[in-house]
């Protein structure tokens, strides 16, 4: 157990968008949220996965939608304790304890700004280690851990509640409610006992953010290393292209992001090419004409001077990107794992080969 | 007080359809439903709206959805319960009884089948005294009473709770499930108190139906009158026009049936032509150039042999059809009810004109 007050909070976002993968949404605009909670009422308690008791209530906190309308949109204020109401009225119990759904921006302070708004606390733990655009990716669906009751409320003050037979139904309908809603939504889902959250989450992500925080914060100042090194030690990344964006394709497609980038190479990569897909997330990795990276593992794009990421809504023609590959968390690369967030659930006409096995096969200058 | 048993249901079913105006669905799938669930369940009491305690909680149940999809999609006999379950959770309040959201060939009979079911009381009311296709259209919404909590459930058992700010946002998003569930479903909404019910509702829509019904089945049976003049007596309807159906246009757009239908005349109307547009239910009826009938008013087409309804999802091409104007609910007819369900709602660009007014000035032969 241990506080979080507001000079943690920007090396939480930081770090956290950079798990988010290109997605999760806009660190600046959660930095904000969370820091005018924390401001109006005070720290919040960051709860060891293991200070939970067995049978407590856990709710998973989130927003819902396309990134780009995210970053403009935001929230109310008031969908915190929207939801609060809606999950402790249908289980008729108590919320123990908010933790964050999954890594990103905005996806990782809002979970922070509840808990401070509520009084709860948040615990250490998400359900995939990253940002995905469905909600049917999380390690819980591998558990078997229904998405419903879920809850969703728009900064208007609509309100809806979901109980659906598979955690595919829930993406679809809750999609579909939040496209009517303008396109972003504040939501509640996969409400855990403390024994589920411990079995399947992603333990201690908020403390792994923020180490990544200000690890990329503090990336010059090693005096051993090029900040790049130091980048590539800390974030055990594998460097995969190192260019400048000239084209961006985007389009905002049943809620989500839909799009790709393309990068012209600088450095050692000159006269070369490299393009990343995503939907809200980057999908793949393509130097020339190899898949250098897809799914579940992680592609992200960091500023060449600053190595903050950059995430998808941000891309913009001429900036100075490192592309590179994390890996994911170890349940993603099983079986199941695969076929919910695989390359070919996105459509993509490749098996999942593990980053560092593409990496030992693939393009090196 | 008194029960509804199978040999009523046919003429409940006849006389609602005609109430419909083209939609509530087909009454030869309605009295299915309703024949089958008083055979397994056995009859069902029908009170009068003065019967029900005035602090009672009364709900509507209804099929959402393009009557098209209705027809072929029909419901899978888990959601009455599934649908109770949900309001007397959300209450923590038992139904005190079910009653109709609208006429209609189904509409009308699903509450039935359900209060069958379950064992409850049907009131002899609902909200509409006629259909619309969407569900802020309502006498209970001039009443200023929300349609929220509302409950939706489709026959694969997926669930919805919506809450919203106002009747046309539970419309918008209880029909983006509803697209997303396959264009049909099963909902309650407007929970009432009996003096709610009372208040704004339109009484005795059953018997009314089941009057109309029986004099439908009966149309030959007068010694004095034409089939068709004993038709328009009874139903105190206009005659506008007779014709063969010689054009359908449909098209199923965002879980509605929108269309029009093209009439030649025949017998004393021979050279002349009229069309219907709709939505759902038959929004306007023009011959020649003339308006003759608008919404609220209801329009309908009964064929000219049995003087069935026809139904939009009904019409054929060769169909001999009479088309009648009725007066519609007088609560449908101030400011407020013309707002919600007057012609320019629906886009077509005249002020409300009632009925009688239009027959009087209008095409005659």
């Amino acid at each position: 157990m241990r506080k979080i007050d507001i000079p943690d909070i920007e090396d939480i976002a930081r770090g956290a968008a950079l798990l988010g993968a290109g997605g999760g949404g806009d660190p600046y605009v959660g930095k904000l949220v969370a820091v005018g909670a924390i401001k109006e009422c005070g720290p919040v308690t960051l709860l060891d996965p293991e200070e939970v008791p067995d049978d407590a209530l856990v709710v998973p906190i989130a927003m819902m939608g396309a990134p780009t309308v995210l970053a403009e949109k935001a929230i109310g204020g008031k969908e915190y304790e929207t939801l609060y109401n809606m999950v402790t009225q249908f289980f008729g119990k108590e919320i123990y304890a908010f933790m964050p759904m999954e890594a990103g921006g905005l996806n990782s302070m809002l979970p922070i700004a509840a808990a401070a708004r509520l009084g709860l606390p948040l615990v250490d733990c998400d359900g995939m280690g990253r940002a995905f655009p469905e909600l049917q990716m999380v390690t819980f669906t591998i558990g078997g851990i229904s998405a419903t009751p879920m809850a969703l409320t728009d900064e208007k003050g609509n309100s809806v509640i979901f109980d659906t037979i598979t955690n595919k139904w829930t993406e679809e309908l809750a999609r579909s409610v939040t496209m009517s809603c303008g396109g972003s939504v504040a939501v509640s889902l996969y409400t855990l006992t403390g024994t589920q959250m411990r079995e399947y989450g992603v333990k201690n992500i908020v403390t792994r953010s923020q180490k990544l925080g200000e690890a990329i914060r503090t990336v010059k100042n090693s005096e051993t290393l090029t900040p790049e090194e130091h980048f590539l030690q800390f974030t055990e990344g594998y460097k995969l292209f190192r260019g400048k964006i000239v084209d961006v394709l985007r389009e905002t497609r049943g809620a989500f992001n839909f799009g790709k980038v393309v990068l012209e190479g600088i450095g050692d990569y000159k006269g070369h090419r490299a393009f990343v897909e995503f939907q809200n997330e980057n999908l793949t990795a393509t130097v020339d004409e190899t898949i250098v990276a897809t799914v579940p593992d992680l592609i992200c794009l960091v500023d060449t001077e600053t190595y903050s990421p950059v995430t998808t809504d941000a891309l913009k023609y001429g900036k100075r990107v490192l592309l590179v590959g994390l890996k994911c968390f170890d349940l993603w690369r099983t079986e199941a794992g695969l076929e919910l967030v695989g390359p070919r659930y996105f459509g993509c006409d490749t098996d999942y080969i593990p980053l560092e096995e593409r990496c030992k096969e693939g393009f090196h200058v």
